[in-house]
């Protein structure tokens, strides 16, 4: 990635300041914007959640928007009163360094849970950050490597496209869900734009991207307290309002950052051999292509055979069957990697060695269920169940 | 077990016929009543089942069963017309060996999908089982023996009860969830009982002591498509329709039986290490505490944690921040083995070295979720995920 691929209008930052032990990593980022933003989130859906998603959640929309501070190491959930007051310290701290209200600052943590903020590291961290901040390619680079945990890559992605003789920008850089213990999933993203957009129309856009990418991945299917994805639309590309067309251009591009980093988080995830991208496809209504989808992507069954590359129909056939949409088993038509292996409820002849083969010799595997009930179709990705992911989650290495 | 302690009127076999490879094993069971009996049966909720499932479920609640017929080594699923051709036969030679109208034989098949069942084997097991059928205690071990697919020790349960100077009994014969390739999870029970009891009664009280039990258990979460628990009832022990009373005491036994049975399933759960016995207390409704506790226990992130000894509260609090239940987070409190670790949403301190290596130390690990939100509980069990899960289950041994 280059600077002239990033939005215009932007800065970031990624610096260390201790909150992890290991000096040799980031654990702090700065994402901040020369003008007022429209900005639009979307958050965990879990009851148990962090300060900081309590406090972003409370932010957004907004069109007034500057910055995201964000830190690694400690994800300041399930601390409290106190973790609220640290959280809005950071956000105060933030404010009074670039100059803007404290509502315009947005806020994210990930790491460890149930353990206070180091407020002495994070208070010469954060203007070490605010000093850092540049729109080089590198300080993006640094951005996303301040927000990594047990990533084993800073993931990042961009997109333009040209309208009215200009070009409008779409980067993004997320986290992934990488778990050692006792950190859980998390999952942030940052996506910043130069288009010019209304937070109510950033929202719409956000969600529904954010419908047909971050939420539709899953490593286990534990859903972490901290997820966060927020986007920043600040107008610097000087194009006036966004025109329906131009929208459209911009909701395709935004989907493609988000499911580019989405499926970064993935190819990231423990342990994981082989990347599986299920397509369930012919369905009534979306929300059950969604439904067989995960259900097949959560089943560690499913899954401990990708790893074995067993094309093990059975397991992925009665994964459809308990998800709850109604369906006989005669409308399942099933192939994997191109091969087709069930077809209208029987199993079909094949060559199981080669396609055994093939599932060994490719990192991709890919799922395809099609249904004569319907138009509507999702796609879906998640990662095999290894040995190693059972050795990550379950020993210590503290 | 003692043959004393088998319900009066049953008799049952087990023999190798030739369905499975391994001639060291059974793989036919057959239960037979001397007498009609009231019949109950509760099936897989997969959309996906098997052919003896599609046929014992019309076969039930019945006033008139005598007989179970169940292979093992091939379910007999995903066969199309050509399987429910089979099983119908197989019900239909047990029918003609001892008599009765084919609908009075029930069904069950266990093992490898996709398979069409060798008929010549059965040919000659059915007669031969209906020639080994006995009242002794062996005769009861041979038939739990010849439902078991995977399972590394038969699963048998018996309890009594006096009443009007007699006795009745109710013992039954279960085969657990385990998996290797290219099998799926299939459950299987069958509870045999002296009492009378109407079968509108039976199958009342049978889906009431499989919601707690059979359906308080996971190893993974993924549904088979050949679940299958029955309850015959045939009134041998002499006594006339069970009063009010007496089916509360009769409840409680046949609670007992189903919760021992479902608790051997877990303890032969594939590569476990750890029993995970998780109550969830204080909810406002029944569905709340099961949404809970099941969540937890299908966690792969709180599986891990107790493999590796961890007292990770973060993974089990999370699980139930997503369990999609009404509920703020200062209504969680948590303890694992008798010690509090999280209380009204705040971790607290205890002597976590201490605890750990009590979990080390213990098959059994207690989660104990507690809620100020009302007066229903529930209790569910479940396994850890070993590496040795992964290896069992992905790799092939065939």
């Amino acid at each position: 990635m280059t600077a002239d691929q990033l939005p215009a209008g932007f800065e970031s930052a990624g610096v260390y300041c201790g909150v992890k032990d290991n000096k040799q990593k980031f654990d702090l980022s700065l994402f901040v914007s020369d003008r007022p933003c429209s900005a639009a989130g979307v958050f965990t859906q879990n009851r148990v959640c962090g300060a900081p998603v309590v406090i972003s959640r409370e932010r957004v929309p907004s069109s007034s928007a500057r910055a995201v501070i964000i830190n690694s190491g400690n994800a300041n959930a399930c601390t409290g009163e106190r973790g609220l007051e640290d959280a809005r310290w950071m956000t105060e701290l933030t404010a009074q360094l670039i100059g803007c209200a404290v509502k315009d600052v947005l806020i994210c943590s990930t790491g460890v849970i149930g353990h206070f903020l180091p407020r002495n590291a994070l208070e010469s961290g954060i203007p070490a950050a605010a000093e850092a901040l540049g729109s080089s390619s590198e300080s993006f680079l640094n951005a996303a490597k301040g927000m990594m945990t047990t990533d084993t890559f800073p993931k990042m992605a961009t997109r333009e496209f040209e309208t009215r003789g200009k070009t409008i920008r779409i980067s993004g850089a997320a986290k992934g869900a990488a778990m050692i213990a006792p950190d859980m999933a998390t999952m942030l993203a940052v996506i910043m734009t130069d288009a010019t957009i209304f937070s109510d129309e950033a929202q719409r856009l956000l969600n529904a991207a954010v419908d047909r990418s971050f939420n539709c991945i899953s490593v286990e299917g534990h859903t972490s307290t901290s997820d966060t994805v927020l986007l920043l639309a600040n107008g610097a590309a000087d194009i006036d309002d966004l025109q329906p067309d131009e929208l459209d251009k911009f909701a395709i591009k935004l989907d493609e950052v988000c499911q580019e980093l989405a499926q970064t988080i993935i190819q990231d995830a423990e342990g994981a051999e082989h990347l599986i991208i299920i397509d369930a496809e012919g369905l009534k209504d979306p929300e059950d292509a969604r439904r067989i989808a995960r259900m097949v992507a959560d089943s560690p069954l499913v899954k401990t055979a990708i790893t074995g590359a067993d094309p093990n129909w059975g397991r992925i056939v009665s994964a459809v069957g308990y998800a709850g949409v109604d369906l006989e088993e005669t409308d399942i038509t099933l192939s994997i990697n191109g091969t087709k292996i069930y077809e209208q409820g029987m199993p079909v002849e094949y060559d199981e060695a080669a396609l055994s083969q093939k599932m060994r010799d490719n990192r991709n595997v890919r799922i395809r269920l099609t249904f004569p009930l319907g138009e509507h179709s999702l796609r879906f990705w998640t990662s095999d169940l290894t040995a190693e992911y059972i050795r990550l989650n379950s020993e210590y290495t503290t």
